[in-house]
């Protein structure tokens, strides 16, 4: 379209403002607006992370999600209205970018890794000038911080969620070198157990708000309880031949 | 060791020195030292990436692999000689470190995801002060390039090698909402061959100098010859809810 504004999704890292990209930082530079995804009623995370980087006066767009953990995923309501919000947060970025506005949409981590971002970017990349700046992921964050090397030379590397069901989840982590576990929260107790039926539960760290002052990690086996954020993480690093 | 300086481990990203974070332009401007790893004869990726953020007469630290391919990675030969040299290389680091002097590593990516970096972090951190600076990963900025969503909501990621025998990958690929094929090179045709047989070929992005202005992509099954660059990848998606 000419004349349109250009689109960005920029990933913010996993929360550390430091892990921002250069490129990143310029792009937020250029945005006449940033916009944001949040619970109703909040700012989000990845618009913290920014914080630092507004300009006075700079226009935001708040994207709030109309339901979050209320409605089974699985129900035809919920997916109607998210369907719904997405598709008017995508109408409501399209309205600035079809006026020339440049929009820089955050996402917390890497946009296409997992984001909300990407629900807006299929809905638009086609129809504007659209650039996605990568993130550092949170598991990338999480094995920095704890020092733990998670992959070497011909190692498999598979990412799970946490929602899987115990006996599915037990199978594959019987069948990679490596994994991280996402989305842990209330599926610990789960998350546990298959990796004790798969052998691999003396090897599996825990880590908690990996990329910020709070953040610590611990070895899943001496973690005495099964409390936990919904953004912790399970990682299982390989590399069966570190000397 | 009081009075010893600190070892960086410093992910330069894919290739774009954009895709730098802030974190590792502050542990570069601190670094007393600079050291990476290059072919002999050769100064590497990862300096290249950071070459403008060099400050005149700054203190360097090649590393040069003794080998490359030339010897079967399983030889005893092969597995003796880079040992000693992460040994050397570790040691060179330390007297470094030793005299006080902050030490940074550079590691294309990310540097404890497939980085030559860990082998020097397993010998190094529990000696003196470390810090891992995560980095942008080549498969992060090959999709990124590529506006490619790879994972949504309870998608599970594969990584795999393109070093895997044919029927092994097959079997992962059938087994996986979204895969990663790192190490592509000569292995395309047999990639070609396994993702055919898992019945996704007609899904997969191959991606060549993910994060360079040469970068481009191409769907595979499109792309009329099987010459490939070691560093290529192959995406394929997961989301099969995508609208």
């Amino acid at each position: 379209m000419s004349g349109a504004g250009k689109l960005y999704g920029v990933g913010t890292g996993p929360g550390d403002p430091e892990l921002l990209t250069l490129k990143a930082v310029r792009a937020l530079g250029e945005a006449d607006v940033l916009a944001w995804f949040a619970k109703a009623g909040g700012t989000g995370n990845g618009r913290a992370i920014v914080e630092g980087l507004l300009r006075p006066g700079m226009a935001e767009l708040p994207l709030h999600y109309p339901v979050t953990v209320e409605i089974d995923k699985e129900h035809d309501d919920y997916k109607s209205r998210i369907t719904a919000f997405y598709d008017a947060s995508a109408e409501a970025v399209a309205e600035h970018l079809a006026a020339g506005r440049t929009v820089a949409i955050l996402s917390e981590g890497d946009p296409l890794f997992y984001g909300s971002y990407m629900h807006l970017h299929v809905r638009l990349a086609h129809r504007f000038p659209t650039e996605v700046v990568p993130g550092i992921t949170a598991m990338s964050g999480c094995w920095s911080l704890s020092g733990l090397p998670i992959v070497q030379g011909d190692d498999v590397l598979s990412v799970l969620p946490g929602t899987m069901a115990e006996a599915e989840l037990s199978r594959r982590l019987g069948d990679t070198q490596a994994a991280v576990i996402m989305k842990v929260g209330r599926n610990l107790p789960k998350i546990r157990r298959a990796l004790a039926a798969a052998g691999r539960l003396g090897e599996a760290i825990y880590v908690e708000r990996g990329t910020t002052p709070a953040g610590r990690s611990v070895r899943l086996a001496e973690k005495p309880d099964d409390a936990a954020p919904y953004f912790s993480l399970v990682l299982v690093p390989g590399w069966s031949g570190r000397p």
